[in-house]
């Protein structure tokens, strides 16, 4: 095989990249219209060698603990739990939560042998209870899945009695969604917690 | 910039990458659930620093002359031009053409700057007169774009005084094509060209 079937292969391991795209991505770089494949090639290796789960959270940093643990003035009684590393970004660029994050890396998925000690969660639970007091709520902000929610009520039974409130994103019409594409089971949640205006 | 940040902005040169997608790149590589994101590096390397473009034809290889130019089965009466290396197998998978290529490396396109001196032009000139009556015919395989028609007529003015003949890939109706959904300049070049059953 040569050498641009080769990378071609390995640039299809990337999710939603298929034979031409791979292709594509491979004579671009070959091309070198637009970026410089080398730099590309040691800022891969650089990522993947210094970028580690942050120690308390488990978001990827190239630092030991997170710049979202290590700031001062994020919110410590707040904890929002996320399913993987990159949905900390979803909720950090709407700008509208302030405490901490907790990464769990996965949800609980028993059909795929993912049970709660393959999810990054006794770090979790030790630091709720090391923290005692000082955690007031948990937020959980797994996705609308059916495996999220399993997640989600799991994560609920065991942290309640730790003491923290739990609560869970709220669910709804999306803002700027229109009536006639929402699917019924959304629009079924939306109905049953209307709120008076 | 963290090293994610600079890495997602590096990802985002590759042609129909976004800021998500580079991100699901870099999140992809980092849990390693598909990849080894080292090969992933080695090899983009490999490929810059190995692969160059064809003494003879100018498709991409890591020898020095392709193996298309240099397998002895192949009619080297025919000399089919393309403008992108990746052209070239596009019409190896057809397997439609046993004869020789020539890559432009683009397309004449004056507003953009690029004349007959920008492309892979002197190269074939030369090859043509040097093989003399080995090559008896050049088909035009440019795309049928503004630029790719220009490169045609440019390419055929200037080859036919050489000796071979000069052809340009058929236009019509693709196979499999929908006549609802064919565009309008086709169906006139469709029904122009008709050929009797």
């Amino acid at each position: 095989m040569s050498l641009i079937q080769q990378l071609v292969l390995e640039f299809k391991r990337l999710p939603g990249v298929g034979e031409k795209t791979a292709q594509r991505f491979v004579y671009s770089l070959l091309k070198k219209s637009n970026q410089d494949p080398i730099r590309l090639s040691n800022q891969i290796r650089e990522v993947v060698e210094k970028v580690r789960p942050c120690s308390s959270c488990g978001k990827f940093t190239e630092l030991g603990e997170c710049e979202i643990c290590t700031n001062p003035s994020r919110d410590m009684s707040l904890i929002c739990v996320v399913e993987e590393a990159h949905e900390v970004e979803a909720v950090e660029k709407s700008r509208s939560y302030s405490g901490l994050y907790h990464v769990l890396g996965g949800k609980l998925s028993p059909l795929d042998g993912i049970g709660p000690q393959e999810l990054n969660l006794a770090s979790l639970f030790e630091r709720i209870k090391r923290e005692g007091s000082i955690v007031q709520e948990v937020i959980i902000a797994t996705n609308s899945s059916v495996e999220g929610e399993a997640t989600a009520v799991y994560l609920e039974a065991v942290i309640r009695p730790l003491g923290p409130r739990v609560s869970r994103l709220a669910r709804g019409i999306p803002v700027g969604g229109d009536l006639e594409y929402v699917d019924t089971s959304t629009i079924v949640e939306a109905m049953d917690r209307r709120t008076e205006m």
